[in-house]
């Protein structure tokens, strides 16, 4: 039996950061995600679909209703979506109401992709993974763990997300 | 509700491989499963046991059975396993056969971790989501894919697994 | 003979930059030139000091006479200072001045030392060869050049150092 | 002044091996050095030759000849090699006596480029900074230091280049 292909919609993030020495600023950029996935030899099939290039602050209900058609419409059951982790779990309450039977796996990275210290492959990896493992429903993969996404928090002094009771 | 702790047991192949100047060749040696787990920030429990250091053409029955028994007799049911990629589906049979009730994941790398590019954090990931989300049994995290141990090969040429039909 | 020791002083730039996701922002944090040296097997002794973390459109009068004190006191004859690129020339024209009889090599990077991609180690090997071979004077080693610190300036839309006529 | 252009000749070496899972060894492959230059924002100009991809154990008195033949003929006159480091000093002594009148900058690495931590990039910079300041001779940048070719040894053991008295 083929594997069911994925679906990667990329939203922007730190994950996707990068910085500019012409500007002297950092910026969300070209998606890194793609170099991820060849450096991971990934065969199974996928598709990236780059979606928008924000900070999570920055992302309006527009933006988050925009991310939720894509995932409803797409062909594809099993969906990532990279994306900023400061309101990554709003954007997963709006995919948890407008996309149902779905298997949707949000990560993002506390350190940029292109840093040589990073925990972005390894993110990247649980979501593909939990997607084809989990059951339907919206997922959130991050600090080494596969959280139901309407019951995790980021606590952000301490770098990291928790589950809620 | 705590999550369950997961074992990661190390034995060796590409993933740990080093290169010594000192002896112009290259070795296996401490692993470097705990600093790709320290970078992807895992909070998660977890506890790394390194069984043996070797390349998995060199593994024996004995070797697959201490495996076995650790696998067994650990108190974790969620268990990673880095591990070479040429024999990492001889070691899956024998798991599935003495083995019964866990998720078992066995992951490894076909670039070394200590490599600038490779598939190492991407794959650990998949194999720390997999062990989370996927049903009891035992289950090989190569490819961008979480393959069912059984049913499963490693394509040398072509550098990738593929299930079995 | 034993080789002349080599003193670095750091002040900051793009080569020291950071990122903190629980600001989302990035900053100027402790040197990574340690790290680098390090990693670099460097067994020339030397001595590193760290004088001040700032981006070099903000350095002062007061922060380039205490970098010149720093160079002019020093026991060392050989030194190397990592600094940022936008203003380096002008530090450059300090030293020139105010510290006479030394080889005094500046560096820095167009993209910071923790990201996968960046020329701050060759940068850094640049500057403590031309520490050793380089006459007195002041010298800026980037782009892959030893340039005479007093004939050269940033083309910043290029992202290269050039040499003026 | 238009700066002298650099030739870079590449031998092979610990700078660069490769590591193939297909055959489960490590070789030395298509030379790594012409990445190593477009990270580190080189302009400029230079020239990369590869010559042969050996061990430098491995070297023939013929190859040295070929290689004092390629820095001799060249029109430039500023020559960086990089080399296996066991016998570099061997190749040095044959450049020495068959190739007078240039600057020549025999280089390499402990740790293969391909590693995420890895002395080739500093190595590499530290080369090419000699070869633009350095008198005519032949020279060895390792350990963070530049020597005169003909009067050091490197000590395996302790990893690393030591200058002989």
């Amino acid at each position: 039996m083929a594997p069911s292909p994925i679906l990667v919609l990329t939203t922007g993030g730190t994950i996707d950061k990068n910085y500019f020495d012409a500007l002297s600023e950092y910026q969300i950029t070209d998606s890194g995600i793609p170099a991820l996935l060849a450096e991971a030899r990934v065969t199974l099939p996928y598709r990236v679909v780059e979606l928008m290039r924000k900070d999570s602050l920055d992302l309006t209900d527009a933006d988050r209703a925009l991310i939720a058609a894509a995932a409803r419409e797409a062909p594809e059951n099993r969906i990532v979506i990279t994306h900023g982790t400061d309101t990554m779990t709003d954007t997963a309450r709006v995919l948890a109401a407008e996309v149902p039977g779905k298997v949707i796996v949000l990560t993002g990275a506390l350190s940029p992709a292109r840093f040589a210290e990073t925990d972005a492959p390894f993110n990247l990896g649980m979501a593909f993974a939990a997607a084809q493992t989990a059951a339907p429903g919206v997922w959130i993969a991050m600090s080494g763990q596969v959280f139901d996404a309407l019951r995790v928090k980021k606590d952000r002094e301490a770098g990291r997300f928790v589950a809620l009771p």
